[in-house]
């Protein structure tokens, strides 16, 4: 099973607990993420109390099933950890992304909601849970045994992928880039330029 | 093995090809990531030039070891593709760290390398590879054959972890809360509300 893959996001659960130790172990997938300098700027939020969670849905407009969810994890960014300015949202959205690829593998599902940069939501957020002001409620994910199944999917579009430049097709071969023909199953952008001498060097 | 614990970022590469399948393969796990409202606002430019690679040192300071990996991706996020404002960040992160770990699942090794928001790295890559205006080169994975090994990392802190509120111990009873009782594992921060009465209510 490659939990990368199979992933999907699962917004039913069964009435069945999250266990305490199912999730330490999201939040340790959590903390090993990757950040920059090590900066590890994040903290969470482990919501499980009936009455906090019957509260979300007031909160935020795609969260009707939160009150279903045995456990919700609210991942927050702290200003005040950041070394590197400015990385603390793709720090906290890999932290994020290891919960729901993690929840995956235990065989459980979850999905992730949007807070920041949403005002609104990040304020009821911090509201709800007493956070202090330099820490920044970012996403909420909602977890739990699984009531719905869902295949893999396939999102691959092939018209995103770009090789060693803009306009340059993965297959076209160094002719191809020299004689600057469209038609190579690529669209040329306006206004961005084509046919760099150094593709002649491709190595595959 | 656990893709998400097991994965470190690895810097040194055997002199060995990613073929194309694996590429392709990590471009479709990064492409399944989630994203606000499904809106894949994502570009990869796939780098396996030797010239083009080369150059990678030079813009960015932690990239030393560029042109040692057999490729690098490049992942860019299009604000014209946005649904959801401001979320593109976010987004492209999950698509990176899906990148990250898709690769340690597939025996490869990979490191992310920050590039958005530092202007000067930003607009140095998008020079380099011709990439249009409103597209932002976000992050570089360096992706190879490992050429090192290193032991799962356990970066778990207790302490970035909160239960139900910010000031509320994982631990902690319903009378300790109501007691609201310092010394059970937290600091309490200043200028933070404490012992919310819904506490009392815990399901755990």
């Amino acid at each position: 099973m490659d939990p990368v893959m199979s992933r999907r996001s699962i917004r039913e659960y069964k009435d069945h607990p999250v266990s305490d130790e199912m999730v330490h172990t999201l939040l340790k997938a959590a903390m090993v993420a990757p950040s920059a300098g090590d900066e590890r700027p994040w903290h969470f939020v482990v919501i499980n109390d009936r009455q906090v969670k019957a509260q979300i849905p007031g909160i935020h407009r795609f969260a009707p099933m939160a009150p279903n969810a045995p456990v919700a994890l609210l991942v927050c960014g702290d200003e005040n950890l950041q070394k590197h300015k400015g990385f603390w949202v793709q720090d906290c959205a890999a932290a994020t992304e290891n919960i729901l690829i993690e929840a995956q593998q235990q065989g459980l599902g979850a999905v992730w909601l949007g807070v920041y940069p949403v005002e609104g939501r990040v304020q009821a957020f911090r509201q709800l849970l007493d956070i202090p002001e330099h820490v920044i409620p970012f996403a909420l994910v909602l977890v739990g045994h699984p009531a719905e199944h869902k295949k893999p999917a396939d999102r691959y579009d092939d018209s995103r992928v770009h090789t060693n430049g803009w306009n340059v097709s993965r297959s076209a071969s160094s002719d191809e880039l020299l004689a600057h023909q469209p038609g190579n199953g690529k669209a040329a952008p306006v206004g961005t330029r084509q046919g760099r001498t150094h593709q002649a060097g491709c190595e595959q």
